[in-house]
């Protein structure tokens, strides 16, 4: 394509190298910032700049965090007993926004694919069973919440073969039927967990 | 949403502020952005910073462009006696990608929309009547290039009236049956119009 100007192509090409946003999609916003105030533009930069040149992880879990340490793993409210391990941090968010869970996170930075070349090393195991031996006497359970999909599978099956030696629970998030959803349009083997993973019933 | 870090809660706010941008999106673009080379980020941020501030509009026609007056309204191999009225940029450019008209432009900047109270005034409407008092003996076309929506309609009334005291011809672009399209699912305005706005065939 065609640009009338050089600063536009510059922007159009920097803003379509983002997932997901085209060329048309990056002209288009390109167009809108261009409609809007000059601060609103110098502020989305600003805060780009600041994000990737001030972000910090925490050195125990690798959440993202203004401090040394992010302030979930800093927080004498929270379990220290129990470590949630999950792929990213829009896992973690999510299972934050189900005030649900109360305990501590470890974030792996991805999953093992052989298939994209992601190998056990490329994540934070290593550091997951250093923190586990130096608390050995403290954390006394690790939730796998990894997604159900064979990379997921795979990262579990790892992570429960290296924590065997250790004195703790190894848990995984129940899999079954969402709430809401029926029966009638469940695949078989989500059905076929939900029944062999069955729960008492709460008399509530 | 609760966010581990305001760097990254400021990140999304501004990105999320983009059209067709919500924050979960936002959020998937700032983890990308972190993943990514700090370059990225910097050059990325650098584009738009450049493009809101140095961003020049060509005087005569309101095109974006790099100098006072824009590259195709500064060309000798333009011709200058047809103006193409379009409402943005990216008709412009669109029909600039067809390569099939050399006459040049008018940018709108918008289009008369009551609803959005975008009246005839907020339009680059004087500075097209202007230009063509300017330029009476030279120019000969006005080619109205308007969506084919109401708020389009409106418009192209508008100028019509606009112009009509001027000795030029104004017409605007055929509406009919699109290349490749199938007579069985066109619409019966479209296909109405088809028929009334026929033309000779063209022995090729």
């Amino acid at each position: 394509m065609q640009y009338p100007s050089k600063l536009i192509e510059d922007a159009v090409n920097e803003i379509s190298q983002l997932p997901g946003i085209g060329k048309k999609t990056a002209l288009r916003l390109v167009i809108h910032l261009l409609k809007q105030d000059k601060e609103s533009t110098l502020h989305l930069s600003e805060a780009l700049v600041n994000l990737r040149t001030q972000v910090k992880y925490c050195k125990v879990c690798h959440n993202i965090s203004d401090e040394e340490v992010c302030n979930i793993c800093s927080s004498h409210r929270r379990d220290h007993t129990v470590i949630c391990v999950v792929e990213n941090l829009p896992d973690l968010m999510a299972i934050e926004n189900t005030a649900q869970y109360n305990g501590t996170y470890h974030i792996l930075g991805g999953i093992i694919s052989p298939i994209e070349g992601i190998g056990p090393d490329d994540l934070k195991i290593d550091s997951l069973i250093q923190r586990i031996k130096n608390r050995s006497n403290e954390v006394n359970e690790v939730i796998l919440a990894l997604s159900s999909t064979m990379e997921g599978d795979t990262t579990a099956f790892y992570l429960t073969k290296k924590l065997k030696d250790f004195d703790l629970k190894v848990s995984t998030i129940a899999r079954g039927i969402p709430v809401g959803g029926e029966l009638e349009y469940a695949d078989e083997i989500t059905l076929g967990r939900s029944i062999l993973s069955r729960t008492a019933y709460l008399h509530g």
